[in-house]
């Protein structure tokens, strides 16, 4: 249980660290959406091992095959199977951590809750189980990306106790591709990257935030209660490996201010509802209000390290575990491109959920038009 | 859509601030569970409006009804209905609400999603909402308790910029009820209180932070990958009104730590697999440890205030509002029955997915026993 | 569990035969609905107890509140809380069958499944549990008939071994209400009338056969694979009380004709594709086609008689029944409105999944439109 | 959409016809079952094409991949991916069906829904879908008889208007197998086998009725209201492509009895509570009662024939169809391991989710004991 992720535009991911191959069956995309290869690898190079020196150097292509769901380069309607061969698993190189428990792993856990689990690399514990995350929310970008333009970018914005400044309003991916670190303060990306190497020479790891923000989103995505936006973002960004804590618009920092300083005042702009400030990170009442969305998610130091560390056989004896193998000292530079995919896979879905519940014969009123594209719901002010 | 939390404890919410009623729909609640109205009642009267005064004033005896799925006070294995009557709802007094909306409310994004809302109160958005959770909560609590003797706490740690200092191994629900702002470090209790106090007096309001402790959760609940234990409570705190961020464990700290100084050892106490320290927050790779979960849920300033602001009215002309009304002028210590009861939803919900897919015929293997009450999953390296 | 039906326009219902009250949660409905208290309870009156002198003769007005949703009588999205009070409880009249399992019933396997039962009155499985869905069917209903002119009768086709002989084609719920039996065939009906009185002085019970039509369906309903619709069709009638088979089109007849016999031949009518029969009942591949959906839901004899009956005690004691207590000889008369508000439930839930998926901005292709009001499905081949 | 079943033991299939492979995601299958790829391969075999000269000649091995999931031969709880490549796909062979709409077929509904379709083979609406179905059944069967010794097995009760006479309490798996049509009644078998080979010669197709008996299973499957285990059923097998009708015990022919002819009286059984007849089917309440399910599925007659048929191409042109291609003249033989798999699939489903209601920890009270292998739901009443 617990593989599947959506409501109407919902991903089922499967496959382990060192198994045969890595998988995502995609099931409510919409049809004639163009289905291009390119776009897809395009992400998962973005997300794969082995693409700069701070990153691990275990070494896959992770090719991305189109099983189904596809006709002359659009899609069907029908489930979407995407499948990555693993090629470069070494299991043997697991083999010393086959009988004990990883601090700060889910080994211990895992086999207490199934009383069984796949030793070689972590299973589905490893950070290999998003790549049907990234390839899945690379379609989901592009569906948003045509139906209203979305924008979705991330970046590192601290590692350790290094702290990027950046106007986010001017973030593009492309800028945030010009550094191996993912960070567009060039300055802090190059004390980023130094202190990245340092760790890792001292067989240590460290982590981080990163920051996301989200353009042109329609007004009105997110349910109230159970299912509001921020909820669900909570949910998608918390569902990733290694991430210790959530934050939207103002997060913690808000909780500082009286109501009078944190309230975010409305004015027209152009016709368009806006307001003044977002401390609210574009969602009210669990809803999208057309500003920018923004999130912040915080990543722990990765767990493996290879200093030497006290922990537990399986049979309950005490041992000392120098861990080998390769590994990430810091993950984020490629958990950029999973906080991005997670963004767009609960923004294409709570998209869905809106057209089904609103559809386009929603009567005209003052403040509600459909959720059209040709007909922008954050239109509706526009004075004529 | 997005009125229903859970897989198996499944909890469906309805009813509007100034509605007839409020009210909850339990499906799955195991059978043979003692439900007891005083019990229910016990956290609503925690919750209500009108408890102390630094809450709002309005006057809500919230009365649960159980209207079925009990006998002989035994939960029957049918859906629990549970009806509060709002008896002191002042519709005139939002009158002057009707047409524009309020800075950092719900109140335009409900009406862009839906082009109509219920103007009064808040409808849907209200935190009455909660009055649901909670009495469905208090089952949930209950279940645990009897299962597996789980006690859950929470109290208030920051108010505005004044943090409490407490042992959270101590923290009782007791001890937490002492103060009216539900905050265990008395000193800072009473300047709390204070603040409360000033900025009502000045028309204002305050957030803050609630943090929460589980004890003697069974190892074994979560699912992996995208159902994590933490996913989960992410977003049952995130769908809590006026929430900005969410962390367990070491949460925003640990980012500054190196993974040598982040990771919990492992360690065998009296047979029992333990961690020297918790910074998992009671939670690895998305389940249970067997570790306290420790959480900590930020809280914006109320939006609500009586300070003028600047806003727009339906037809988008330019307005400035001075709220009237009753209103909280700091969610956080009725917040704290909120932040339990989504908590026990969590983890019942867990517990009865845990009991679904393990089952008792699981074999018998090191480090995996069944998740039974006789034989406790943590119990799993207990020796003879 | 089991108490939720529709994936987007959800319904949960709640509630004993013998408890204070029943009811009904509905989620997903879209808003700006009109919700028209006076539709809703037409519909509960003729699902409704001692309506005619062959149905029991419990009395209950069933007059249903409206608790929650509504604004102006427009639905405003949020969850429609629907709550009928049981007035004719009668629960001492089922004191003599709290001991034993009526032959049957659901006595015994609630009470194996369960360990408890509420015994008065059937409890879950009585009959009084689809009030709530016959009211969230009137609301089904009229989004269909506002959206599509949809329109959905049923009638008796078969009572015992009386068959009637109409033209379905013709049928209107009008013709249908002229007789208590709810059969077309005035001839047939008078025979049925006097079959069921003659049972009921017997003490015995009859069932019988429910035939139903929908016009107007549009094109494109239904999922492939798995939730076609047929099948959440065979599910929703086969989620009735005392049904014992589920038939389309041609259904166990058609398995006597060969293929050449049995497919449907397209051709054009003013521009639409039609088929010239219709054994495939409105649905091909699990999608409606646009012709009428054609379906019939088999019922048994009222399992409640008053005949002298074996049976066991919960101790485990053979004994002998003679049921007492008010029932009805024969449940098809008033299993018309209950069979028609499950097929409005299933085409609304599957409404809105087309709407989610295909929305507004297909791109027109041949045999491909959008399925909009303003242009409807069906009319993708019309010539101008 | 509608491409996912059941709520616990979760399958998603993939995949067309004329694809590279089709395939199934398999997300809660309890931990530690054998995974025995020998026992999926087998029921697979049941099902492929080509075996027999009364199936399609289509040659295809079907040969399954275990992708995931699975170590050391047992399950670990993960998703489980099983793919298998479609090797003798000739699109070619459909090229004369690209742009037009086979009567009785999906093609018009699919490209209506969706404005694309899979033109080669039929795409979605394949009968090789239901590979993944066989596969992932094999593997529920499994976990129910090792749990209860649950044995499912089904055979063709009639093709055409030829239908077969047994003892449908001694069907084996052994004994359908010794006929290529799969009829235990030889004489019948025969009689079928030249029915349908006539068929064929004449281009032409037949349908007909399986029966499905499933023994052993536990008291307690199933969940009130829509959920019945009855209402699941009949969702499953209307989900299998060419079905018309599912009946459950009397079915339509108990229509015709009156109640006290049609009740299954109680009596004790060696301390175990049994009923005298079974027109209930196995299920009262939509909860199994320990007797033997039996239900009845209908098939049509096979859409593609051979013969001349009226039709429309995609543009509204009318013409003449004569189908070539690789067909099953009759669909019954192959669809027997469908119908196993698709109650072996439910059954497994409500299995899971009886343990995560019940549990264990239920106080055992006349009428209800644990749902564990050791102490069986059915001998609740088993005197010492």
């Amino acid at each position: 249980m617990g593989n599947v992720f959506g409501k109407l535009f919902s991903i089922s991911t499967w496959g382990e660290s060192h198994g045969p191959a890595i998988g995502v069956n995609i099931d409510g995309c919409p049809p004639l959406v163009p289905i291009v290869r390119e776009e897809i690898q395009a992400e998962l190079d973005r997300r794969r091992p082995g693409q700069s020196r701070i990153t691990t150097q275990r070494r896959e292509a992770d090719i991305v095959e189109i099983l189904s769901g596809v006709e002359a380069s659009l899609s069907t309607g029908a489930p979407i199977a995407l499948l990555v061969r693993n090629e470069d698993a070494r299991p043997e190189a697991y083999e010393h951590l086959k009988d004990l428990y990883r601090p700060s792993h889910a080994d211990y856990t895992y086999q207490a809750k199934y009383g069984i689990r796949a030793w070689q690399g972590g299973g589905r514990a490893s950070a290999r189980e998003t790549i049907g995350r990234v390839a899945a929310g690379a379609i989901a970008r592009r569906i948003l990306k045509d139906a209203h333009d979305v924008e979705i970018a991330a970046c590192v914005k601290r590692i350790h106790d290094i702290e990027a400044s950046y106007d986010l309003a001017a973030i593009t991916r492309e800028r945030v591709e010009t550094t191996i670190v993912r960070c567009p303060d060039l300055e802090a990306a190059e004390k980023m990257i130094a202190r990245i190497e340092e760790v890792r020479r001292q067989g240590d790891s460290v982590g981080g935030v990163i920051e996301l923000v989200a353009r042109n989103v329609p007004v009105g995505l997110g349910e109230p209660v159970f299912d509001r936006l921020e909820a669900d973002l909570a949910k998608a960004m918390r569902s990733l490996p290694a991430t210790k804590g959530f934050e939207i618009g103002s997060g913690l920092a808000g909780t500082f201010l009286m109501g009078s300083q944190h309230n975010d005042p409305f004015y027209l702009d152009g016709g368009k509802v806006r307001t003044r400030t977002n401390r609210s990170g574009g969602v009210q009442g669990g809803i999208t209000n057309g500003e920018d969305i923004v999130i912040r998610v915080a990543f722990k130091p990765t767990a493996t390290i290879q200093k030497e560390q006290e922990t537990l056989t399986k049979s309950g004896e005490p041992t000392l575990l120098r861990a080998k193998g390769r590994h990430d000292p810091c993950v984020l530079p490629r958990a950029v491109p999973m906080v991005e995919a997670m963004a767009a896979l609960v923004l294409v879905d709570h998209w869905l959920r809106l057209r089904a519940q609103r559809g386009p014969e929603v009567k005209s009123s003052p403040g509600a038009t459909p959720p059209e594209k040709a007909m922008p719901l954050d239109a509706e002010h526009r004075k004529e």
